[in-house]
Parts: C-alpha cells; sequence; structure tokens
C-alpha cells in the first residue's frame, strides 16, 4: 500500500498584506506549513491559518525562516549556528502558543526558503535545526528535501522526518533542485508534473539530467497555493494519486509505520 | 507566616544592544519577567535569560508587550481586543519555546509597559489578557497591578493572580499609581521605599495622599535592576525583609496556598 | 476658472505583498501620496513607484505614517511631538532621496491614516507635523483634511496647504468626518459620491446631517487605488469634472495662484 | 604638507538603548559615520547625533548598513545589486533629511558592517553603492578601505572618495585586513597602533606578513568609541599626530586638493 502526503506553505500574509488562498488550498493538502512571524505571518494570521486547518483537518506544521520580512525569507543570511538554533525555538514556540490555545497538536516542522535550501546542503546549520526541533518539538516530524543533510542531521537526531519533492522541478544527479537560473529548471507542463510525481511515488525514482533515473524516497510532495492554476493542479494531484491507489494522507499517518 | 516574591523585568537586551545588569539582580529576586521580542529582547536573549534564571534558581515568567521596539512598549498603542490576545499568545508562546528546551517551566505572566498600564485599568484589555493566558499558559500566574482590573479579569478567568506592588511609586486612593508628571510620585529615599514595602507587606496597607491608608495585598514587589543603586536597594530589600520574619519566595510557593 | 487636484495613496507594497493597482490608477490621478517605509512601502517599492509617477506625469508626494507595518499605520501611536517630528523628517527625506535620484522634485507631503486623523484634531501634533516639513521640505504642500488643524498650523509656519476632501464620506457640522462606525458615514452610491464632490469644488459647500449646507473648500480630492471599482470611478470622476469645466492638475498649479 | 581625518561610527543607539560615548569622542575626531537607521540608530538618535556633530564642527557622514537591526548590520546578507542601490538612497536620503532640517551639508558616506566588507571585495556591490552615492549624494566624499573595490568603482563613477586605514588591524598583502579569526589580526599594543598610524600617513606604507611594507593610502582613520580606552587612544592619536606635524582635519579640507 502507498502513501503520500501533499504540504503546502500557508499563513504568509501580513497586516493588511494578504496573500495566497489559504482557504481555497486547504481542500486539496494534507500537510499545512504556517509561516511564524519572521520571513511572513504574524500573530494575527497564525491564528487564523491554525483555526483554517484545523476546520479542514489539515496537519498544522511550523515554517521558521529567517528574520527577513522584506526579503520574505528568500535571501541568504550569514548566521551563527546558535543564532539559527535560537530563531527555530523561538519561531516554533510561538506557533506552538497558538497549537496549544487551538487544543490540537503540532505535526511537523519545514524550515522556509533560503533556510531551508542552506540547511540541505550545510551539515552544520542542519544539525542546529535538528538541535532546536529536538528541543521544543521532539514529536515533531521534520520536512526537508529528500535525501538532504537536515534529513541526515534530523534522523541523527532521532527525529522523525519525511522526505519532501517537488512535483515542478527537476533534479540533479546529487538529488539536489536543479537552480532555478538554469534552463528548464521548472517544469511547466502539468501532465509533466503529473508523470514526475507518480514516478517517484510508485517507482522511487525521478529522471535526472541524460534521463537517468536515480532514486528518491517521496514522503510529502510540496505544491504552491497563490495561483489560481496551482488549485487547479492541487486538485487533480489528488484525482491522479487516487487512481493509482496511493493514499493521500499526512505523514504521520505513515511515517513511523514504514521506518 | 508572611510570605513576599520579588520580581524584575529581564532579558531586554537585544542584539549588539546590553540593557541591565541581568546577572547581578538574579541573587535577589524570586521571579523574572523575560521580554518576548516585541517591546525588548530576541531569541538570543531569551535563551540566555532563562538559562541565568536556571542557574540562580528564580521563577521564570513571560514579560510580552506591544509591538514596538523603538518606543520599548512604553508608548500607548490602539489595538483590538483580538489583536491583544494574539501578541499575547504569540509572546507566551515564543518565551514557552525556551523554557521547554531548557527543561523548565512557565511560572508566571506579566504584561509589559503601556500595556500593563492600559490591562490595570481598561476591562477589555484585561479580559484579553485573561483569556490569553488561560488558553496557552493556564497554570501560570498573573501578576498584575494591585487590586486593578487585570487581577479581577485574570480571577474570573479562573487564573492564579499576584497582586503586585511598588517600593517607589506613591499610591492613588483607587490604588493607582500616582502618575510620574505629578510631584512626589516617585519615592527617592531608600528608609521610605522598605518603610512603604514592609507596610505593605505586613499590615496590608499603604499610605495614600494626605496620609490615609487604605488597604492592599502584596504579593511581589516590583524592583529595577538597571542601575547599581537598585543593585543595593533588591541586597538590603532582602535583608529588611528578613529580618522581619517575611519569607522571600517565589508566588508559586504561597499564592495557591493563601487563596 | 476652477481647479481641483485627484490624489491617491500609492507605494504600500511590502518586499513580495503587492497591494494597489498602481500602474493603473496612475492615469487617473494628478497627486501620488507614496508610503515611506514605516507603515508600508520600502525602498524597492518607492524607486519603482516614483519612476512609476515620472511616467505618467503625476506629482510625487511623501505619505509617512507611523512605525507600525503589522497595523498600516491605523492603529493610533501615543508618541511625544519630538518623536512625531523626527520621524516626518525621516521619511520625507528618504523619499526625498529617490526623488533626487529620479531627478524629480518632492510635490506635496500628506501624512497617513492614524497620524493623519490625530494632525486634524490635535494643534500639537499638527504643529509637529508643520515644523518638520517647514524643516525638511519647505517648499512641498501639505494635504490635510480640509479646515483641519494641520491646515491651520501648517498654514501659520508659512508652509503652502491643500484642503483635501472625500468623495465617499459624510461631513460632521464642525467639517470632520463621520466615524465609520457610524451607520451612512460610507456613502456606497458613486453618482451620490459625484454630486458631494461637484457641490464641493463648484459651490464650496457639502451637505451635513440633516442636510444643511456647510462651507468647505476643496482644492484635492482623495481617492482610493486598490478595487477594480475605484479605477472606474477615478476615471468617472474626470469625465465628470471635466464636464463642468473643472480642470483637473495638481495642487502646484493653481494653490498659490488662489492664496 | 602632511593631512589626515579621523572617523568614527556614531548615532548606533536605538530607541532606550543607548550605544557609545558619543559626546566624548566628538572631541577627538573630524568626521562622524552616523547609522540610518537600517542596522543601528533612529530618527531620534540621528537627530540627536547631527546636532552633537554641529556643536563639535566634525563632518556629518551617512553610514548606510543591511536592514539588520538585531544582527547590528554585521552579518552577510546575499541582496541583488538592485536592492543595495535602493536601501543606500533610502538611509541615504533620511539622514540628509535631518542634515537639511539642520541647516547644515552632508560631507561623506561610509558603508557599515558586512556591506563595508563586500564592498571592498566585490565589484558589483561597490558598483551598486557608487551609483546610489552618485544619484543621490553626488558631492559627499566616499570613505572606504584603502585599496578597495568600492575606491576603484566610486572614482570610477566620478565621485571623490577617501582611503580608510585602521590602527589596530594587521594587512595582507593584498590590503585586505587580516580576518579577526585569524591569530594578530588585531593590534592590542597601543604604541604599536599608534607607529602603524604614522608610518601610513608619513611614508604612505604598511607592514604585513612577513615585515615587508606595501604602499597604503591613508586619508582617514577609523577609530572606535565604545570603549573608555578609545577615548584615551583618540586622545592620544591626535597628540601623536599633531606632534608629527600632520593636521588632523575632514577629507573634505584637503582630499580634492590631492587629487
Amino acid at each position: 500500500m502507498l502513501f503520500v502526503d501533499i504540504n503546502c506553505d500557508l499563513g504568509e500574509s501580513f497586516g493588511a498584506y494578504q496573500l495566497g488562498n489559504d482557504a481555497e488550498i486547504m481542500k486539496f493538502i494534507t500537510s499545512a506549513n504556517i509561516a511564524c512571524g519572521f520571513h511572513a505571518g504574524d500573530s494575527k494570521t497564525m491564528h487564523n491559518t491554525i483555526d483554517l486547518a484545523c476546520k479542514y483537518n489539515v496537519a498544522i506544521g511550523a515554517h521558521p525562516g529567517f528574520p527577513d520580512l522584506n526579503g520574505f525569507g528568500r535571501r541568504e543570511m550569514k548566521l551563527t549556528e546558535r543564532e539559527i538554533y535560537d530563531l527555530m525555538i523561538y519561531q516554533i514556540g510561538a506557533l506552538q502558543g497558538f497549537v496549544k490555545a487551538a487544543g490540537t497538536t503540532l505535526h511537523h516542522v519545514k524550515p522556509h526558503g533560503a533556510l531551508y535550501n542552506m540547511a540541505a546542503k550545510d551539515k552544520n546549520i542542519a544539525g542546529a535545526i535538528a538541535l532546536a526541533v529536538k528541543a521544543v518539538a521532539p514529536e515533531a516530524i521534520v520536512y526537508a528535501l529528500a535525501g538532504s543533510e537536515l534529513i541526515l542531521e534530523a534522523g541523527a537526531a532521532g527525529l522523525i522526518t519525511a522526505n519532501e519533492v517537488f512535483a515542478d522541478r527537476t533534479y540533479e544527479p546529487d538529488l539536489s533542485l536543479t537552480p532555478r537560473s538554469h534552463p528548464g529548471a521548472v517544469i511547466q507542463d502539468e501532465d509533466a508534473m503529473i508523470r514526475q510525481v507518480l514516478k517517484m511515488v510508485k517507482a522511487g525514482v525521478v529522471p535526472t539530467k541524460n534521463h537517468k533515473e536515480i532514486k528518491i524516497q517521496a514522503d510529502t510532495i510540496c505544491i504552491h497555493g497563490d495561483h489560481i492554476r496551482s488549485l487547479y493542479f492541487a486538485e487533480r494531484l489528488n484525482e491522479e494519486l487516487v487512481k493509482e491507489e496511493v493514499t493521500v494522507t499526512k505523514t504521520g499517518d505513515f511515517i513511523h509505520k514504514i521506518r
């Protein structure tokens, strides 16, 4: 029996600034990564997004990022490991506050943007993040790029991990994502995106350059929620997975079983 | 047998900006109110201050304030009750993150600055704060101005409360503090400060204008930690209380017993 | 011969957060009030919005507000006059930087949100704002609520002023706007909005409660740019004014002449 | 005849946070680099610091940095050239606002912290900074690490430049500063610091590893103002320079002459 989770970054509004179609995308995902007020989101948005996730029975995750609202957490910042540890504790703790107030539990943690990318490659940053999750939310599942340093470090820290894959990005032979600056880095065709997902989920492989397939573990698929087109894709992705007898459910329902 | 707690606002440093003598004042207090990153403090400072409190066996409290770092949370902001509820949850949650990572527990919550003052007088603001504490830290003791609206609302919400008194401020007949702009609002003489504390703690009264004494409940005494003089006063206050056979200990050790 | 200016708040995007239809509304206005990075806007947005204003030959104004991005500058903050003076200088100066880099000039200054409303009623706040404009941009025209304290104080400081009127708000007998919380405070019907504007511009009066008309000076009309409907209204307003032989142009083209 | 300027980073306080001994160090410097509110400083501090500089007849410079108050602008951020251009315009413009309000002029611009270091090595970042200064303050002198990319780019843009040297840092053969992490990177002995300054100013050379001397242009010496010891050093440095018949004065008094 095959399982997969579909996750999306949500709760990215800030004050008067509205971003995303959170109420719509909630219908098609099983894990919500909620911004924690540093790169996006604020206390009101966190509260509202958790209410929405509870309504749609979507698993709640913390989505901490760099303290760079203006850059949306997408710009690299050179922080010490201790600084990264502390900003993780702060943001996860803040979200846990709203989770507790809502009478529910924190299901997972996924770093955002530049922090996500740096943690995928840098063992020390990955280690700092793993230690922080271990300290403040040891039951939470760490979502990280499939096969990345963060998967390794979180696993070494005794945390449950979920390998994240992308429907619309091409992969390099080392399982890193082809940089967006390269031609063909982003898959535009929806059929091709669906094919890539099914291959990763069902066969456990992903095609890389010169069509060579490499092994990949696909526990959770990252989708976007900001465009109307994303909503259609999210709906179709669910349909195609069900058609192929893949159960779409939150990682907490199956990860611990298959390890 | 008489008990009293001594509390101080701590953890107010931010990045390269150092404020207060936290490591020194810890020796003379039983409750630390730790800033949560909105009006002062940051993730690194919260981490360090909790470590320090653990070392000195000082009870750890959250000290949330308005989102106004430049004004140090001392400027009134007109927020909705929902906005206040949400900023309380966020800040308390963030501190709870570090508390959990340190393997200890959150002992109390005390609003800061303008939020403290507004909550003392405004029933709606007080109610929003009480609801937030109830939701995110129901075991925490609410520190508020003796006899204030926040004491009433927190009590009504089923929370344990601690009446806070000031050694260096004069009181109005309604137990509000004489505004700082008024002459004589701040007591400068240390002997007079000690006398006022002992009167409040031992006799349960405080002198107001025209020397009329009114009843006051003194569970915790607020002291400052930013000047050298404050350190001397803190040390002497402890000595004088002990001399008068008052046990100085965290409110959690006695509040629930006398209610 | 009759003249009037049409102004709109613009440049309110921040980082990844897009707000408003700046490029569209530019076609229908003569004055742009550009956010300066405290309540909205950032350095990139200021740069872009000035480029856009230059392209459409729209007069450039600074639109400073309270340091409250999360509240969009709409929440009252209790600041000292000196604090208000300083935040005005800072924000106007920052915008002047981009104005100079673009090789153009600053045409006007209009405070934003809660600061605008407080300056309309509070003589001291109005005075602080007037002094700041006088110090940093003495040639700039001050846009303020028609007949407000800020009009008086800016005039007393020797600054040129433009009385701002609203198409979609009803007025109280003292020329203040009926608070939004009151029924009928906001005019929904577009025909009624056009009628109110024409009455103010052509007859110099505005109806208040019980249909009594009072005198009002209408130098500039404030419109919104955030909804599609606003764009249609802006276009129609221009047409109706032209039809009535009112010249729509920036205040700098006519204010100094009629004073 | 020999000239040199002595500069110091000032105006780094923020709200309730006081940093440095600005009023003391002003007596011993000829150029003040004033923080502009991104990495340090705020509108009140900028106002106060300019008043102080006027009082002591010290040349006023803008000291823009990364938008990272918590990291004091010392942490590298990966920004685009356009982002750097815009944040320079914004910060210099804001300081120019206060400069204009004080009836004085902007004398120089010196980037801060990580931005300073990155601009010393990265031609593109240096170019973006040079373009921004050219656009908003073409008369201002650019202070940059002696012989750095920013000196080259600012010169190429037609700006006047001042080569900055350090009394307490050792130099590499390419004129870069020995990284602080290396042993011996910071000169602790005051006599050695004075000797290094005199050598740079009088002989135009600086010793590097294995005692080989290389050419260096010393227009302005950077000193610190945060410790009491810094104040003594600043006073002594002035005395030693005078003793050696070096005139200590702002770069604007001599730079344009010797180029």
